[in-house]
């Protein structure tokens, strides 16, 4: 495509590129929807529930290996997952777009297609709402997510009770190994991120792949938990030690995992699954989707024993410690 | 302070630089507060107000000119203003914070500082109720507020209707003077900006100065309005002609000016003022912080008019047109 045919948002006016994206969007179900200093949101139990998130290019993706419409996609799906692991349901999206002024229209259009594709298939009825654009020299992507209960109680990490049930929905160590393919196979010599070869990876790594650049969370789930009587719940974001860590000393118990049902690293350790970890009392019935992968303890040494032990290593990411840019 | 005493947060754990934060937000007034997956905030009337604005360091703001604190201010006061523009009452932030990983500690700490010391004063009962922390190479700040209409209708844009008055509560062009305060005299010769020598500024100037680095928009007047009956209610946040024209266009109407009630540029063209535009019909008296200045007439060849004439220039700030980051 030609410059003058696909303009950089620069040399265009705040309006055109506003323009641009609210076509792409899809139909607001908000009571007042974009265009107006602020949207208007139903809240229909008086609650509403609210968690914000942020892409940033370097740490959070590489434009040679997520096209817009992924980042557009994994920033929605990120942020919906965390609205269900309160055990609530989308209701509206905000996204807060700051890019460079020589980004191409393309990208932003492609961009929001990825936000309406993910909301339609990963939460009907949940949409962009409002949003802002931003001149910045690092393309980032912060979005913020509602949701409604719907007249449940949330569900919170610290609420696992000692002889629960340990339950997980989703992939375990997916998107570890999509992210693994992309730094071990997809750079060129100097380090430098090189698109993906779709000849070159096999059905189970395109799958990996797309955990890594296109995830989609058991959004669902996090309601089913919730009327099924999950005592606790959350999004499996930074890895599942460190995350079943954070439930157990939210709850002030130990989560005791069975490393059988976990499956060998990255599952352990990867970040970014985005599956759901619930505790469950023991008469549940698990809802369809999850599966049990440990019981909870009472307070022990650890806050989280694979087989009884306390596992090796730090357990997860963390975005201060472990980023390092120089070699990105 | 030494490195020692005032570490990069590069060198912290997520942990640590969050608990430096909450430690400074004060106190939630959520339904479930900072440290879940996702917040739950009351929505008494069923519904929520939400919007989001960004800051980014170099088109929004610079260093040498903004304290950490006078950011995390200007960041909820831009916000909180969208969210009066609707007639509404600000009930919880959400602050998205990417930074470099040499940002010090003490840095981070202001900026709550500043959120929470806006809050307190601004919109008393709002609070930061939950947040994210990224790694970027540009430090951006992503804010979304939420506020309640308290079971009063929204205040649109699109209300404004033939006969009405229209109306100013706050200042306008104090913004824009403060900010050609900055660029005119606090940068050296290379135009890198130098922080303000307060010894060199008037009382008048330093009152500029306030409004364009940490801003007081006038939000208890937006419940006022909508009570008072104001048709149409919009935020000051890109010039008073750009703004007025997006009414104008909103409601089919052309906004009537006068110049002398408006006063000299930069009051009709420079952004960032943050007052509040509203449209009153005729036999309402205007809420103390009001004053009129202008009226509604029916759409005529321009959507807005200064003592009748179309006014000249193109009247507000465009972040697309408009900002070059070779020139900062």
């Amino acid at each position: 495509m030609t410059a003058q045919a696909d303009p950089a948002v620069g040399t265009l006016s705040e309006a055109t590129v506003l323009r641009a994206i609210r076509e792409r969007l899809g139909a607001s179900s908000a009571l007042v929807g974009p265009g107006d200093d602020a949207a208007v949101v139903a809240a229909p139990d008086g609650r509403v529930v609210a968690t914000t998130d942020t892409l940033v290019h370097g740490p959070d993706f590489r434009l040679a290996w997520s096209s817009a419409s992924d980042l557009g996609w994994k920033a929605a799906a990120v942020n919906l997952a965390d609205i269900a692991a309160m055990g609530a349901r989308p209701t509206a999206l905000f996204v807060a777009l700051a890019m460079p002024d020589d980004t191409r229209l393309s990208f932003v259009e492609g961009l929001a297609e990825g936000l309406r594709a993910a909301c339609d298939a990963l939460a009907p009825g949940c949409a962009v709402e409002g949003g802002d654009l931003t001149v910045s020299d690092t393309l980032t992507i912060a979005v913020t997510a509602l949701g409604s209960l719907d007249g449940r109680a949330p569900v919170l990490r610290s609420g696992a009770r000692p002889g629960d049930v340990v339950a997980l929905a989703g992939d375990l160590g997916r998107a570890a190994r999509g992210l693994a393919i992309l730094f071990g196979r997809f750079r060129d010599a100097a380090g430098t991120p090189v698109p993906v070869d779709p000849a070159a990876v096999s059905p189970d790594e395109a799958a990996d792949l797309g955990a890594q650049l296109r995830p989609s969370p058991p959004l669902a789930l996090g309601p089913l938990a919730a009327e099924a009587g999950a005592t606790a719940l959350m999004d499996v974001s930074d890895g599942l030690v460190l995350d079943a860590t954070r439930m157990a000393e939210a709850s002030r118990v130990t989560v005791a995992l069975d490393a059988a049902a976990v499956g060998p690293e990255p599952a352990l350790s990867g970040g970014e699954d985005h599956g759901l970890l619930a505790t469950f009392p023991p008469a549940v019935a698990l809802p369809e989707g999850f599966r049990a992968i440990g019981r909870v303890e009472g307070a022990g040494t650890a806050p989280v024993l694979v087989d009884g032990q306390a596992p090796g290593g730090r357990g997860g990411w963390d975005p201060y410690r472990d980023w390092d840019s120089a070699r990105g």
